[in-house]
């Protein structure tokens, strides 16, 4: 890779000079500048972006730092961010910093923030509050993606929904396709609930209808919803539908409604949350409510790049709901028997 | 953030001076030194490790290109290889330099090769050969991963796994469990095989069998197995067992065969290639061949570290088998009925 050096050095002239014609700066003579251009073009070189930001003191990449990029959530989120950054110039460095306990790994988020990137996009729905504040050194732009309770939300600018809707629409579906047997399914990380936003709207919604309806928190993951399901079929009466806050859980759900041999959507109707690509895969394809990831990508990118270019574009306490959740009826849910 | 101009300015130096202090080279007086350490304490300096590497001509970052990071198998090996990166102190980029007609975007590539990334790790399954090697700037260290023939790879560092052996050990499963009756599903985009090894591996070892196996292509997709997998089973007489290329077309065959009212594994053996994390969560789980993602990911980031430290480190048409293939068997085969 040619570097300025290698051109001062055949141009026979100083490293600052060759830095002031090529960037435009600086009073050089026309022959010398000449002479630093040719040979420049003769060596094929091509700026470094990376070192060009650097002297204006900022790296033209953002963090993205998330708890478990498996989790097809945050792949699709990633993806959505990578491209929304790329309209702005910019790249992304993906950081898994959650440690093993589902705390922050300080120590590798200071390494990166503001230093290796102009700033810290944080996919927040896993983490702790106290941690989070902690864990972002002083002074770094950062932005909080996907809180999940917008009403109540740490002292970063955040870029969220809103999950209670998200909730009400999923337990408006069901109560009008009839059904009022409705098991709520929450995901939640050991005794804390990890959706308690969509938890709270659905079970509002379901108490205005007459619904009485309590909620079994299991592990947010496919292998949860089985578990949690299984049990939940056993009742007696069974219920006619569930509702999970998220569609992990939705899909374990319908497995295990499978191996129960009951018939989605004919005897159980399952509903979920967030519109994963697999929710539109799987069969019977899940009903679900689409959280707009892709609109909430663009707009956590645009604020922290927009925070990152004036660092008083956003307050610390800024809040921007983003977007409808809406629902996107496929073959999981049906009229109640 | 504090920066080396700030420290100069208050300790009344010049730049060089304190950059010289810090990084403990040049000559300077013991008090001045002690002057600019103190401010540089005082006003909570940290180095900054881009603008350091660069200085030595490198970024601590790693460039990670692929087609898509929301396929799962992407994400697991981004994910690896985000930790792998760590392990030495890097961070990883995540580029999503594919077009929508599957070619490479060399501009996008050509941005961060070299200059935002110290080098670049290509997921190639689903690139083309030509198209790799114009994409990736010259004299950018650059490893391909995952590459599905390993004996015809492209001119390119390559780490990846005997995909022929994964076939053949899907094949033998499926034999040994008395299938005769044997489909195989194998990915492709458009008219282009995209698991060309893998399928040769399964079909040698049918034909050694004396069973005569063609294949039937589909988009490599949980829809796509379905789609192929709903045609496959109205043949007549049926066939006892599908091989899948790979684990989303296998997930799909599942589907398809509950869709047709038949048991699997009772009535239908389904075997898949990767083992993706969904292979375990579905219900039946699915039998599939490990092929050890976290060794390849871990191999191919500390090939490209080593071959950033040392550019003869590899050769350009060093190839490395990593792991071997095993089958992990699940609930999806069993004896064939």
């Amino acid at each position: 890779m040619t570097t300025l050096r290698d051109i001062a050095l055949i141009a026979g002239v100083s490293g600052a000079t060759v830095s002031n014609v090529l960037r435009n700066r600086g009073f050089v003579g026309a022959e010398t500048s000449a002479r630093v251009r040719e040979v420049a073009q003769r060596l094929g070189y091509r700026p470094n972006p990376m070192a060009q930001a650097l002297a204006n003191g900022r790296a033209p990449t953002i963090a993205m730092v998330f708890s478990d990029l498996a989790n097809p959530f945050y792949s699709m989120f990633a993806l959505e961010a990578e491209r929304a950054a790329r309209r702005r110039d910019h790249f992304l460095l993906v950081c898994h910093a959650a440690k093993p306990d589902g705390t922050l790994d300080t120590a590798y988020l200071g390494a990166v923030a503001g230093r290796l990137s102009g700033g810290v996009l944080i996919l927040g729905s896993d983490l702790g509050r106290a941690d989070l504040l902690s864990a972002v050194p002083n002074g770094v732009p950062t932005v909080l993606a996907m809180w999940e309770d917008a009403a109540d939300h740490p002292s970063l600018p955040c870029v969220t929904l809103d999950f209670r809707e998200a909730g009400r629409l999923a337990a408006d579906h069901l109560l009008a396709l009839g059904h009022r047997r409705i098991a709520v399914l929450a995901g939640a990380r050991g005794d804390r609930v990890s959706h308690g936003a969509r938890l709270e709207g659905a079970t509002a919604r379901l108490r205005e209808a007459g619904v009485l309806g309590g909620a079994t928190l299991e592990e947010d993951s496919i292998g949860g919803g089985h578990r949690a399901a299984m049990r939940l079929l056993e009742a007696e009466p069974r219920p006619t539908a569930i509702l999970a806050t998220n569609d992990l859980l939705g899909i374990g759900a319908i497995q295990a409604a499978g191996e129960r041999g009951l018939a989605v959507p004919r005897e159980l109707s399952v509903v979920g949350i967030t519109d994963i690509w697999l929710a539109a895969e799987m069969r019977p394809a899940l009903t679900t409510v689409d959280i707009d990831t892709r609109r909430i990508a663009d707009a956590s990118v645009n604020a922290l790049l927009d925070l990152i270019a004036e660092p008083d574009a956003l307050a610390r306490d800024a809040l921007r709901i983003v977007g409808r959740p809406s629902l996107v009826r496929r073959a999981s849910t049906a009229q109640a028997p």
